[in-house]
């Protein structure tokens, strides 16, 4: 997840064209990539990207199909194994995935034909990461590390240290629109939405035919929330956001239910009934709050019967994670909602690893969107949830070889 | 707490002159009330009225120091009895409680002098409150009840049915704003700001002239959140709400900490330390995250550093407690700061029962107003918190009365 949030508003403008910020680290002792960075040092493959985020680490790799005679020969022994460990396993050791239903196979990237990998693992491993890229010998194959998310300035020390190598910084959410530009170009799939979103069965799952050329707002729900406004790739405000996304959901589900993975919490969430532990509006009106178009159902005050002895005891593990999980998406689409209508907007795209295999999360958000916009703004959902930051920060990575490849395309 | 949020923002304007709804019970099988209602039938003493909120039931009780020999013969010696009990006990039984520190002594109201009581017992105890008006023979002295909060529609056949009186509804938010006009003007401690609220010290507490014709924002901190934009005491629309409000910190408190009761929830929450529990800005970027103005000490994820075993060890209950009450403030503060930039006023203004023996929360929220509107927008705090709905439904009782009594004023 990777995206901070925060409690209050952005005031800052950045509507400009946004460069990665390229930097060394001055303890290490190796010499000063600056320059070579600078001078577009062709990037040899692997071509890969990596996004650090505050929960989970997300890395694409891609795999070339069209390697040359002259390519395989100065690949050598150790990128085929590294290219047959990234690509052969689902599982990385304990914590680490593949995401081999996201893979996009026999894609165009830079000029060149490849699959486009997706993986992931907890940012907490990242020490040991970085420890079994050295025994892999990894960075001995590779100038530069493309990296973004909040730990690309975190972990920055940490790497140079250890890899001796160049590492590059991009902000995270300049690579997460470059790579939703690039995706939902590629992918006629990536972007999808909901017909009848209070219903259960996936026919109600459309494509949307999306355009990011018209006005829209981008909620990247990460361990936090960033809202950002877009009128281009270069163009866009990071206009709010909230602390309260998926770390929070993650946390409170740990701690009040025991679980110790998302997995588990949101299996949790899907079984449960969040209407034992929140009081809604018809537990304090005894039916609709009329006068204000509050219907009953409405949650009055999240977790409000949880005070009361006799409802705690009824209250399930199930029941408190689903609480939690719309305790936070209500508040995530409440906010959205504002912001629609502050920047008069009809479209809000959800992204994030929040929304990883949690189709329940995207209904629910869907219906509140629907409902307090009567209809009037639509809630859109991305295929690869929260790895658009790494594949914008592979552009990044590529554009500089595109420069040199292809100079007269620039 | 007497107002419900809900997760989506209003449409509904409401700048119309708020008059109170009367109604009767008619499963009941006394006479029909509406008609003397409406015929405003001289009230006599009692003079009190109630706010029966999600979580706590206020009542607010005129005791007359100015009655004459003739109501002293009417009234009796029950009327005695009440008027004994209600103002000699601080405590009643084990939950109802007086707020002697709030008390106004020797104030005008309707036209008479005497002391105004601010009484509170949870809503759980309804049932037996009224059975405890039967038993004192309350209901015998009174035509009417003027009652405000989710719990007038709520409770109102169980009333009727109990007491065989009338039951005046009035609507909370209308009331609410009737009440702050009234104590504002007449309470010169009513309204107080903090000067720098991110000192500990009282001496940063000042009195603030308010003056109830400038458009301000209203946020009423009940179980859950609304938020009021209010021009003049009868020109007002809700603009926005949360259910993340007093009733989430209170439940959450519960859960997390074992506590039972709100006072214990406040107390822990004083001595915890929230960054034990928050993921902040500094802990995903290891320092500020600069292009977007986000400094490091900045929640990024509320609770989200709780998904790791080893955290969770080291946090504490009042760690868990305080990150419990920052989460929720916060919230509050960003969304009512995203309304006031909406609405353009300079002014928000914080009710509700949440912030009784609050001090804590009262300088969280300032130094939020203070630091995200950089100083622009004042956070203005009330000495009677939650009892304005309450003093609101009481006045719209005297008004009845005054217009028998001074009808030229009208």
């Amino acid at each position: 997840m990777n995206t901070t949030g925060h409690n209050g508003i952005e005031h800052s403008n950045t509507n400009i064209n946004k460069h990665s910020k390229m930097s060394t680290n001055h303890v290490s002792p190796i010499v000063n990539f600056q320059q070579s960075c600078e001078q577009k040092v062709v990037p040899v493959f692997p071509w890969f990207a990596i996004d650090i985020g505050g929960t989970l680490v997300k890395l694409v790799y891609f795999e070339p199909l069209d390697l040359t005679p002259d390519e395989i020969r100065t690949e050598g022994e150790i990128l085929m194994n590294i290219r047959h460990y990234l690509t052969s396993n689902r599982a990385y050791g304990q914590d680490g995935f593949r995401d081999d239903d996201l893979e996009l196979t026999d894609i165009e990237l830079g000029g060149r034909r490849g699959n486009l990998h997706f993986i992931r693992f907890p940012t907490a491993r990242m020490s040991i990461f970085l420890d079994l890229c050295i025994m892999k010998n990894l960075h001995t194959l590779t100038f530069q590390v493309f990296a973004t998310g909040g730990g690309a300035y975190k972990f920055e020390n940490d790497a140079v240290n250890k890899l001796k190598l160049q590492w590059c910084k991009c902000d995270e959410l300049g690579t997460l629109i470059k790579g939703l530009s690039y995706l939902s170009k590629l992918n006629p799939n990536e972007c999808f939405y909901y017909e009848e979103p209070q219903n259960d069965a996936n026919l109600n799952k459309h494509t949307f035919n999306f355009d990011i050329k018209n006005p829209f707002l981008l909620v990247n729900i990460g361990s936090g929330v960033s809202i950002l406004h877009v009128e281009s790739e270069t163009n866009y405000r990071r206009i709010s956001g909230t602390s309260i996304g998926g770390g929070t959901f993650l946390g409170l589900s740990c701690l009040l239910t025991g679980c110790s993975s998302y997995d588990e919490a949101i299996k949790l969430a899907t079984e449960g009934d969040s209407t034992k532990v929140d009081k809604l509006v018809k537990d304090i009106y005894g039916g609709d709050y009329e006068r204000f178009g509050l219907p009953g159902h409405i949650v009055a005050s999240s977790f409000g019967h949880m005070n009361l002895p006799e409802k705690r005891e009824q209250a399930t593990k199930s029941d408190l994670a689903r609480a939690t999980l719309v305790t936070v998406l209500n508040n995530i689409g409440s906010i959205s909602m504002m912001c629609a209508q502050t920047e008069n907007v009809d479209r809000i795209l959800f992204s994030g690893s929040f929304l990883r295999i949690n189709d329940l999360s995207m209904r629910i958000l869907a219906y509140a969107m629907d409902y307090w916009s009567r209809g009037k703004v639509k809630a859109i959902f991305l295929e690869h949830e929260g790895y658009f930051s790494a594949v914008g920060c592979l552009r990044e990575f590529i554009m500089d070889k595109d420069d040199l490849i292809n100079p007269s395309q620039h």
